[in-house]
């Protein structure tokens, strides 16, 4: 597809319409061929609308008389997937009107919509959400499962490797990306029985779209030693958690160094443009946009909190990742990993 | 025991007996009443005791004709129990000739050693490793299991619980400790299995000496909010090294912000008082000691990079422990615990 149109939940995210729809303009700017479907509440949708001229000609309104909150359980949500317009965004994308969506809406509905209506892809046990975390090197670093599995085996963990490697290839354009297992040590005999035969499957596979690079440590996921870095949900949830909030932790601390004196305020002043370069490389927004994987589909979770520029990011992602098919990416290097695998190396399913 | 005599595996960590003996005799100067039983190489343990003549009055030395590398594998290490400065000063615990154990070698096998010589308590399944991360709180969180077990069930995590808080009573003089389980979410539902019984015990239990504060998740563990984390092994060294890792990749990029010119170099100088403060806060020197609980017995691990600081804060919590009878509390604390729960809500062994 050349021009993707992308369905986006208008009503999602802290701050709704009005920072979505700046977002999908910034994107436009960037992009002047992509293409919008905006759901939500027509009259807000038609109001922020208005306040973005240059967006009417790219986008169609799709109205929902319903919107899903903040703490809706996932249980509630999918009972309204037909009214709100989180589901009909997901809806668009099923019924192929839409390339991909994108929500900044609560990350559990939106992952029982999603896979309720998509459905997962021939071959995947089960979807995984994956995020993107700075680093040191070139790109930032894949991260899945991020909660949306508490429990995995190694057949999971070896899908979510090929997964997260087909979207670091496909959304980061890096050929043969460089994968590691999260564990708690590097050597062969560390972690659990689900890692070990994990790694063991993938060092035996035959040649691969990706780089295996065994096992990662917690203390090594920022340095840029591997593109995508595969977990369960839960151990995943607990350091991507663990280093948003420490980068914060810091950062609140040099804040308060900073204005601990009058001396140190004027320290900073003159440090100011260097330390700009800092925050860019820690604002989330300049890493927005985490992705279900293994669905027959596209869908991008925007930060709640992100602002017009993050939404941007995610909707550039979306728009990306519709253009080079990941879909279809993920499914062909399935099928080359069975092909390259003997199979006593592939766990039971 | 009013003068705890601390046995002081002299040769293990990075700098060995020099770095060993410096923080004996800083620890010695701040507690004038400590005695220590050095063990290792008698020659170098006497250069070094040479340079240190403070300290000789307060030290024995105890001859090791081995010593523990940092990759030799616990297996290996168990088998030189009895010749290497490790086990021996172990042993000296055992035996009641040294109040508790420091050591800054290998945790892997400090931890195999201490557990072979010094058995677990009775009534606890599983001794567990706990250390401290910096908050923005007025005292360190106390963080277990580190690694020692990989996978845990209900019942281990509640004896955690316990271990951890009675900890935070000795190591911290906190009365009541905030206690929480690591999990990925707040709610009562979410996590797994393990820890939704856990903390159902926890709530249902009577009168703790602790405070039990539910969930926590990865990016509140330095917020202060809570005085001791639980969690299994692999999530809590995931997490713990991942604060780590995040931690030293926010001040890598600050340094590097304050060197990209001449002016924030400047900047930097001015600031630079203030900045000593999230130096200091970050230091994990500031933060050094973590134990294994649920032994018969008192083992400190040092930080196998910590300077004389570091090996000092060690050796004065490891006199503190041993002073306040670390190994006792728990064991009462065990007690109120099972006479203060209805016995349905005890999880199976």
């Amino acid at each position: 597809m050349d021009t993707p149109r992308i369905a986006i939940d208008a009503m999602g995210g802290d701050r709704g319409a009005a920072i979505m729809l700046a977002g999908v303009s910034r994107a436009l700017s960037a992009d002047p061929s992509l293409r919008f479907l905006l759901v939500g509440d027509e009259p807000a949708i038609r109001a922020e609308l208005d306040r973005h001229r240059s967006l009417a000609h790219a986008c169609e309104i799709e109205h929902a008389p319903d919107r899903i909150l903040g703490d809706d359980k996932p249980s509630q949500a999918i009972r309204r997937a037909k009214t709100s317009s989180m589901g009909l965004a997901i809806a668009a994308v099923k019924e192929g009107r839409a390339s991909a969506a994108v929500s900044a809406g609560n990350t559990g509905a939106l992952m029982a919509m999603a896979k309720l209506a998509l459905r997962t892809m021939p071959g995947i046990d089960r979807p995984a959400l994956a995020a993107l975390l700075p680093t040191f090197g070139a790109n930032d670093v894949v991260m899945l499962d991020l909660g949306a599995n508490t429990e995995c085996d190694a057949r999971n963990l070896i899908e979510f490797a090929l997964m997260g490697a087909a979207y670091a290839r496909t959304a980061m354009e890096l050929p043969t990306p460089r994968v590691a297992l999260l564990n708690i040590g590097t050597e062969e005999l560390k972690g659990t029985e689900e890692l070990k035969d994990a790694a063991a499957a993938l060092r035996a596979a035959g040649p691969l779209p990706l780089s295996f690079s065994g096992f990662i440590e917690g203390d090594r996921l920022s340095r840029g030693e591997v593109d995508v870095i595969v977990s369960d949900g839960f151990s995943g949830n607990i350091a991507l958690k663990t280093a948003e909030g420490t980068a914060r932790f810091v950062t609140d601390l040099l804040r308060r160094s900073f204005t601990s004196s009058l001396r140190s305020k004027l320290g900073f002043l003159l440090s100011r443009p260097a330390l700009h370069l800092l925050k860019v490389h820690l604002d989330p927004n300049n890493h927005n946009g985490a992705i279900f994987l293994g669905l027959n589909g596209i869908v991008v979770k925007s930060h709640g909190g992100a602002d017009a520029k993050g939404v941007a990011n995610a909707v550039a992602l979306a728009a990306k990742l519709a253009r080079e098919d990941l879909v279809r990416r993920i499914a062909r290097d399935l099928d080359v990993y069975r092909a390259a695998t003997p199979s006593e190396a592939i766990p039971a399913q």
